[in-house]
């Protein structure tokens, strides 16, 4: 183990959430929210101050990382941003408690959307900008994001960005790590303005229109008001339900729109049986729901709406979906754990695992017909090696313990059945609200501190892909002997 | 595809199946029920008349059956062995409804023990005899029977015990799979002789004895007292609860140990695991229970029958369950799905595969820290080579999909989240009771005709775990021409 390359990392992440913190910090300027801006520049400060520290007392000539050093970087990163990024919300007493403020920021960071406050149009505005920028800057990775603006600070990259892009191949768009990052954040940003134009044109004012476009991009979820995205005309609501299935596609598939391997886009198996999920979701909910509405339209713009929102694990709502019947719920939930494409800001199994998973359900038929005969999984036109499939059937085995685990650790709460388990295919899978006492109009306040915790550890598994934060846990990991 | 060997087995089925319908006519004959009796030797003569008129239609000098066939024919049986067992519970009147009497006889012979009966003592002895027997005939398979009685049947009966035999490996005890069967019969018939005894020497007469017996053998659960098994001492309940862990454990096990080979079973790893997690679920439950029970004593007790129940998949009850806090309904929740070991009469994905499953997950860890050492699965002190591995995984994530389809299946119930999906868990695991409306005081009397026959689906998928049921229903196996 690099030990002294990871604490050198981890000081320059300090250094960048510091600097992320001023931002914030303009907002309450511009809004007059003194105490609040207090709080942001403090905190800015000591995080810068400790970064620059912790980097300078790391400095080493050995800059190399390994798997091992990825995900102990990773880890130590978000969890080091989560517990960073809650301390404005106590300081300014908007969030007394320091577990809740920081069950919310790593419900930010992760782009997860999960609330523990009861009441959120009582927040001031740099908060509530606070809350939803974590979302945009989670969304395409922290990690990625040092590693698009620091120069040359590694060259082992790729094991940084394996450790925090999610989906079961990660690849570099161009050679050098670096400038694949560097395209990511530039793909992300025009596509950020370009949604905040779109809902600055109709009945969001532009700090609105910046804050949704934050949650939409990091697909989030976090809103401003109590009727989440209900609150505004059907204009904004199908301008964020087109942009968050936009963010749920793997972002390489727009950068080979770029250079103009349009074809390529087009014979995309992961983006056309995202689309075609989408569909089938979207009709099955809008029929089952008609009983309940005046007419087909309204039925189907809700039901896209939050199909698009849950598929792509946002989680803002238009409707209460807790009350609608039971089969659009049970669509909902399982749409919550397949998430979106590899690659993207969504959460989930993502749907290129849950793809496979069913190409390699379909080979164990055919052998077990045919023992004898040679059978290869193919995926957007390539045949998959063995290792990745077994790492894609692995991933889901573990991928169910936790949830189970997840369950079993929060089960002594007095909730329903339905509040605990969705509570954790909602915080697990990055998605917000659940159903129950945690559907879109609830929210996690009524859970014990304990609970909390236990969501904030399962929201950061989730957003990890569960396994770089399992070994940087071990202490095996530690060790400085290499293997 | 062979069809003519399939049928010429499927009329042998029909045969035995008529021949096992004799003995509740002697139990209806002993207990004055002519009309349960006509209704039996009725169905008897006709599924024997049957029976011998296909296979005379189909006998056939190429007596070779593949892993197709075998598919084919264990679920062909036990599809036809259900649709026949039912007809006298309609006949005789007591179950009037022909789908009831279906999802009751499936719920029998697959050892589940669910029931749509709302009042069990209403029914006929030699009606409740017969459910009580489809369990023992189910626990070790009838296909298994027919080759243990049937003389030189086929050469490929390993395709029948494979189809038919639950967990990841089935292998033959003796060179001959007609000899093993037979073992295995022995060794079945003698413990359940073992049972009745002990068990009559209680406060169960003889009738009491037997159906219990039967109930706990087959790892069914269906019971004749609306308190199941708590209307009786603690003497029987104890019986109970230590032979259902006996019948939950891999049978090849009590073959090893007649022939001497006691250390081999001592070293073996599904055993201990088993005995492992029982242990570890009764201490946890008993904690949990303690603040709801008078002593230590009698929540122990209660603890350690629940925890056998359930995770041997048989769903007797001494308590009603339901009631009990959450986390303890969370660990039998998770109980239910384990279930017990491979090769015995329970279901459930099995603990050997839970094992290897684990196995695999701490293999993929080490394989992401050191990507080039070469990793092994090693179980029962051997290394498990990489088809086995790769068909557990797959097995894992077919049954997880079969958990959610029959969960939307049946979503457009009325019932709670907890019912409905406790429901699919405990049948799909063949369980019996799950929480909620169809917890051990409750029924699926309740379900429209529609889930009871997702349900009967759902119990002989589990029974038959999966694949079987899934390529017998896909047109192309019944193709001609061989591939």
């Amino acid at each position: 183990m690099n030990r002294k390359m990871v604490f050198f990392v981890f000081g320059r992440i300090g250094q960048t959430v510091g600097a992320l913190l001023l931002l914030p910090a303009i907002v309450a300027l511009i809004y007059g929210e003194m105490l609040q801006m207090q709080s942001f520049i403090a905190v800015a400060v000591g995080a810068i101050a400790l970064g620059v520290l912790i980097s300078r007392c790391s400095r080493t000539e050995n800059k190399v990382i390994y798997a091992k050093e990825g995900f102990a970087i990773v880890s130590l990163a978000w969890i080091g941003m989560s517990a960073v990024g809650a301390l404005p919300f106590v300081i300014s007493g908007e969030i007394p408690s320091y577990i809740d403020a920081v069950f919310e920021t790593v419900s930010g960071f992760t782009t997860t959307g999960a609330s523990i406050l009861s009441d959120v149009e009582a927040m001031s505005k740099s908060m509530l900008f606070w809350r939803s920028f974590t979302h945009w800057v989670g969304g395409m990775g922290v990690l990625v994001f040092v590693m698009a603006i620091v120069s040359n600070m590694t060259d082992r990259s790729i094991h940084l960005m394996r450790a925090e892009m999610p989906g079961p191949v990660v690849g570099k768009l161009v050679p050098r790590g670096k400038d694949t990052a560097k395209i990511l954040y530039m793909i992300y940003i025009v596509m950020t303005f370009v949604q905040i134009i779109l809902l600055s044109l109709g009945d969001m004012d532009l700090f609105e229109s910046i804050v949704h476009t934050f949650g939409t991009a990091g697909t989030g979820g976090f809103g401003i008001k109590s009727l989440s995205i209900g609150a505004y005309s059907d204009y904004s609501q199908m301008v964020i339900a087109v942009f968050m299935m936009l963010f749920g596609i793997n972002f390489n598939l727009y950068f080979l729109l770029i250079i103009g391997r349009i074809k390529t886009v087009l014979k995309s198996t992961e983006l056309w049986a995202y689309l075609a999920l989408a569909a089938a979701a979207v009709i099955a909910i809008t029929l089952n729901l008609l009983p309940q509405y005046e007419s087909f339209g309204a039925a189907l713009k809700d039901s896209f709406f939050q199909t698009s929102s849950v598929m792509t694990t946002t989680g803002y709502s238009t409707a209460n979906f807790d009350l609608w019947p039971s089969l659009s719920k049970g669509i909902l939930m399982l749409l919550m754990c397949i998430g979106s494409c590899a690659g993207s800001t969504a959460g989930g199994l993502k749907v290129s695992r849950v793809v496979l998973l069913f190409k390699l359900v379909l080979g164990e038929i055919k052998r077990m017909l045919h023992p004898r005969a040679v059978t290869s999984v193919k995926f957007e036109g390539k045949a998959v090696d063995k290792q990745t499939l077994n790492s894609v059937l692995i991933y889901f085995a573990v991928y169910v313990f936790c949830v189970i685990a997840a369950f079993l650790a929060i089960s002594f709460e007095p909730f329903s059945f339905e509040t605990n388990f969705s509570a954790v295919i909602a915080t697990f899978n990055n998605i917000g609200p659940g159903f129950g006492n945690v559907g879109p109009m609830g929210s996690f306040a009524d859970y014990s501190a304990f609970s909390k915790l236990v969501f904030s550890f399962a929201m950061l598994l989730g957003r990890l892909e569960i396994f770089p934060l399992v070994i940087a846990l071990s202490p095996s990991t530690w060790n400085k002997s290499r293997a």
